[in-house]
């Protein structure tokens, strides 16, 4: 249903006003985006988003993501003027102000609505085409009554120049994901200047090129915008609609250049915005009617809403498309049984070997996993447990083949787990955690299920070398905010791990796992579940205990070696796990001072820097690690010449102990 | 000139048996790119790679980079064919092991004629990238006489699919770097397959897009070869050469398949590759009239250095280029008269500002400096002391508008640091080194003195929001190897780390800094060069030294401000100003000791993660920081909401003090 122009025009100015009214009272901000891109954003919110303002989290409403995060006072506008409970005008108000929703950058947590934290360019855009994913693979699951909406995402040419780009468009027209459109705010404008101060490309060929769909309109021609979102929504392919505008549009003397872009308009700038525009209210204010045509949009979705409540309400599989909606794991899932086999029968293999036979189990009781690998399949162990590819022609795969995108890879599982439904997990090498380190870091602040199965720990990857050797990784993701990085030292911790993970709903998970065998330090039935606790005592001390040996994955049973031999010389040394030092963390004083008693040498050893491990061994104690790069050479000779052999680390402990 | 087929069909062989009795011996690596990229790497270095094997260092030679690092027997192969010193045949029959220069993938540490360390994928061609422009910026200084070479790249799909390519194409594209040529490894197979698994890119059209030349070539046509080399050293545009090769080519039963991408490929098969390719040689054996083949390839390039070396001794700024080259700073560079002046007339300006400051006095003295900023020059301040612009119509500008390419940034800047004869620096916001941390380590790993300048350090960034903050990023790169982190404290600190940085020859430096005003801490004129001991005592306790405060950058005039009350309290408490905790580190055991006493109660106090600052405090002390994201405010109420204040701090350590 079209609106006519007449009312198009004051509706969208309601934006602008509130953006660069918003902006002038933080005297912070980005009016420039939301300024140029009000038109186009008026007529998809008011006539082509499916959504219901009064229940935001409807499962097949159509996801919108503002990839250009900085023009936030966009999305806050729209939530406002189409009737979510949230923004209110206050909070509005006080946009950038300490305890207000409307915070610098949309954030997922703050407002229901925002169906994802942007502002780091190029994600918003990389994660929709993982909400993409995801709604094709409910889709696949449950049909077209269940789930059949789009992905929209309005992003800039920031979010089109960083290199996720290429890995997010590479992997959505490699997929075909018809559902998703991108809107790209055309404006020719950078933070620096005009855009040809640093790139000559021509997008539109580039996207071509990559198996998308292009249209281009004018951005302030309500007519032209309609013509060219039917034009996407008819196509199979992924759509790029270049919405050529004007940045700041309406601010007379300013609109344009990149003045508009990131700082407050100005007193006498907003003053002539407002004759040119025609817009004589006062700031913050939006007269009835034009309040009334917002309101008026969602009917449409609240129809659609009603007519799928209908649908959903005879439908078999209502429980388990609720139960995966709500990110509740099926009753009774658990690993306990398979863990008692591990008991039974201990097994010496690589973690990322015992991560591949968790995940033959998981992946068989769990249908809402969704592995993958950026091209290390083989070496990260993903796929398990019989699934199959999801491709262009089979979404009801449950493997992704991501190619060599991990930045892509994460920002899509980040998609995937905030669309909901699904449980993203996917797998590179540790070192390359770099490569995706900034969306690992979006998956933590915007508390989402995605599970990180890195593999080819520290130096125990041997003769690829230090390029390929995470010697600070582990420790340096442990530094991120509501992150679980665990390091599992055998296939029974790999298994508590996985389950760990699997029971986050609200944050990420990082499982950090060997190349190498290693043997099973856990045989005791009895002793179950004991990673949740981030840390344990896997051995006690014999002798009277002067000794704590802290270790953690590869080092572990390493340290058990050290211990017999300490023991071998009347010195009692218990052997703490640590799986988790968050998990750690977060226990009572009382556990962690039992655990790593301060009256014993305490001692951590872990393939990787020293830096950080103080924490744990006190300032008397003594930190076995790497602080430097490794080198290349067969895994044992790399322990060997770091010393990370029983023979090296106990005469240092001897040393250290009181005489 | 050219080489007739009958004599370089044995030198590609011996390239191929090289590599696959390399891998085989080590059991471990890939030989499947080597054989594939054989006949095309014969042709480009035996008859248009420019290079001197007898002096790897030539200026003026050909940047050859392999950015396909796993396929690294292809360069060891090559540099040993060609008569570099090293690596022996010894070291090619000890590749990946213990000792060996050959290592796993190539280091440029490690053995002359590795332009750079390549694996990590992508950031070679991206390194090229930085290589070609100081070739440029080199040229427009010293004239066509002097720098006249051309940067060559093998990459394969891995290098195109990574989102660094997109980046690092669209600077070369846009700077025009037309000689810059890179030939791909075009064979459709990644590890997990072939490329149809997970891309369906037209990669032609899309380098086409983004201004480059493209040529095809059949990659084992030596004719065919050369007529693409010819057409893309014509073409003005940087130029990707798209060779149409069979992985592992030369292996009758494994050739084209993901098979020999990264496995040995085992006796029987290599005894069949023996049989097809007709080489009847034992592993490890080139038969004299190979070699003699392979070592007259040279001759051109020896004959180029010494008529290089005729102009150069007569051209009068020799001993200006050879400083350069050699990476030493003008005699008697020095920013302590600039110092001098902010001891005098001290300023309240936010670090980034004093950095900008301290540009402005390092440009103009000294003429090696590349700036640039991903999109950001008027919040990172880095465009300084009148330095104008490096474009495609004019390469003798000195400062990059990098784009929105952070990673492209960083890997372009190591590029000009490993070419030599520049000293890159770039900022973004310190938040986004995670976008581009991969290329910051292999900075570190490269031992190359590439400067970041990293702006908006911590919650002072205000109003942006967690997204915006870097809480952990400080701590997480002081964990990198090799790496020095400064956060200074005011304008003088800013210059004393600059000096550092511009001073290290062989590692890189990440300064961290404030958005926000800070006072001038440093007053004192005979207290100078205090910052290169890592940490010195700003403040000596007044009363008895009951309390050591330990902050840097933006904490350290909060700490004043707690031992001010303390001290007025009657406890005596000190100041260390922890400019970067790498070079504190280095510092003897006394010295630490006598900044950090022991019998002191040690505070930290940073606004950022807590985790790591137990190795100056001890575990009786306190660390004061931030264990979570920020949230979007003014800066100040935002200190004030996380507890950096006096109010807040100054009662802790009273209650944590001996009563």
């Amino acid at each position: 249903m079209s609106l006519d122009t007449a009312r198009l025009v004051p509706m969208a100015n309601a934006i602008r006003a509130l953006s660069m009214d918003a902006v002038q009272a933080a005297n912070s901000g980005h009016p420039g985006m939301p300024m140029g891109m009000a038109d186009v954003a008026t007529v998809l919110w008011g006539e082509y988003l499916k959504h219901d303002p009064k229940a935001p989290d409807w499962a097949d409403r159509d996801r919108f993501v503002l990839s250009a995060g900085h023009g936030s006072m966009l999305i806050y506008s729209l939530l406002h003027l189409s009737g979510y409970a949230r923004p209110t005008m206050e909070d509005i108000r006080n946009f950038r102000q300490l305890g207000s929703p409307c915070a610098g950058h949309p954030e997922n947590f703050l407002l229901e609505g925002v169906e994802s934290t942007t502002g780091p360019l190029g994600q918003g855009l990389a994660m929709a085409v993982g909400m993409a994913m995801a709604e094709r693979s409910l889709n696949a699951t449950f049909g077209n009554d269940t789930v059949d909406h789009r992905t929209w995402v309005i992003a800039g040419d920031g979010c089109l120049m960083e290199g996720i780009n290429h890995e997010a468009i590479g992997l959505a027209g490699h997929l075909k994901l018809g559902r998703m459109i991108v809107l790209w705010d055309d404006n020719n404008i950078t933070i620096d200047g005009t855009t040809d101060l640093s790139t000559s490309e021509d997008i539109k060929a580039r996207y071509e090129a990559t198996g998308w769909h292009v249209v281009s309109c004018d951005g302030h021609d309500f007519d032209d915008i309609r013509r060219a979102l039917d034009e996407a929504v008819e196509d199979d392919r992924p759509s790029l609609v270049a919405c050529k505008t004007v940045i700041g549009k309406g601010a007379p003397n300013k609109q344009g250049t990149s003045a508009t872009h990131g700082a407050a308009l100005g007193e006498e700038e907003i003053a002539a915005a407002r004759d040119v525009l025609g817009w004589d209210h006062a700031p913050f204010e939006v007269p009835e009617d034009v309040l009334a045509d917002w309101r008026g949009t969602t009917a449409r979705g609240e129809t659609a809403h009603s007519e799928w409540d209908v649908r959903l309400s005879t439908n078999p599989d209502k429980a388990e498309f609720e139960r995966r909606m709500a990110g509740d794991l099926p009753e009774g899932f658990s690993l306990d049984s398979y863990i008692q086999s591990l008991m039974a029968e201990p097994q010496k293999v690589a973690t990322r070997k015992a991560s591949e036979m968790a995940l033959g189990q998981i992946n068989a009781m769990l249908p809402d996993t969704i592995g993958g690998s950026a091209d290390l399949t083989g070496s990260n162990n993903t796929k398990a447990g019989g699934i199959g590819p999801f491709t262009a022609d089979d979404y009801s795969g449950r493997y992704v083949y991501y190619g060599i995108r991990e930045f892509g890879m994460a920002a899509a599982m980040n998609g995937m787990a905030l669309h909901g439904g699904v449980i993203p997990y996917g797998g590179t090498f540790l070192v390359f955690t770099d490569y995706c380190r900034a969306a690992i870091r979006l998956s933590a602040l915007q508390q989402v299920r995605s599970i990180y199965v890195m593999t080819h720990d520290s130096i125990g990857l041997g003769e690829d070398g230090p390029t390929h050797q995470p010697v600070e990784h582990v420790q340096s993701l442990r530094m991120i905010p509501n992150l679980l990085v665990m390091r599992p030292a055998d296939a029974v911790e790999t298994a508590e791990c996985w389950e760990i993970a699997l029971r986050q709903k609200d944050r990420p998970s990082v499982l950090a796992l060997t190349r190498q065998g290693l043997p099973q330090v856990r045989n005791a039935p009895d002793e179950t579940d004991m990673s949740s606790k981030g840390a344990y005592r896997l051995k006690k001390a014999g002798n009277a205990a002067k000794v704590t040996l802290i270790a953690s994955g590869s080092e572990v049973h390493l340290a058990l070696e050290c211990a017999e031999q300490l023991e071998k010389q009347g010195v009692g040394a218990s052997v703490v796990s640590m799986v988790c030092t968050q998990l750690f963390d977060e226990q009572d004083a009382e556990y962690r001072a039992e655990m790593i008693p301060a009256d014993t040498l305490r001692v951590s050893i872990e393939a990787g820097t020293t830096f950080g491990w103080e924490r744990y061994t006190g300032e008397g104690g003594l930190t076995i690690g790497l602080d430097r790069f490794g080198a290349s050479a067969p895994a044992g000779d790399l322990f060997a010449k770091f010393g990370f052999t029983a023979d090296a680390i106990v005469p240092q402990i001897m040393n250290k102990l009181p005489k």
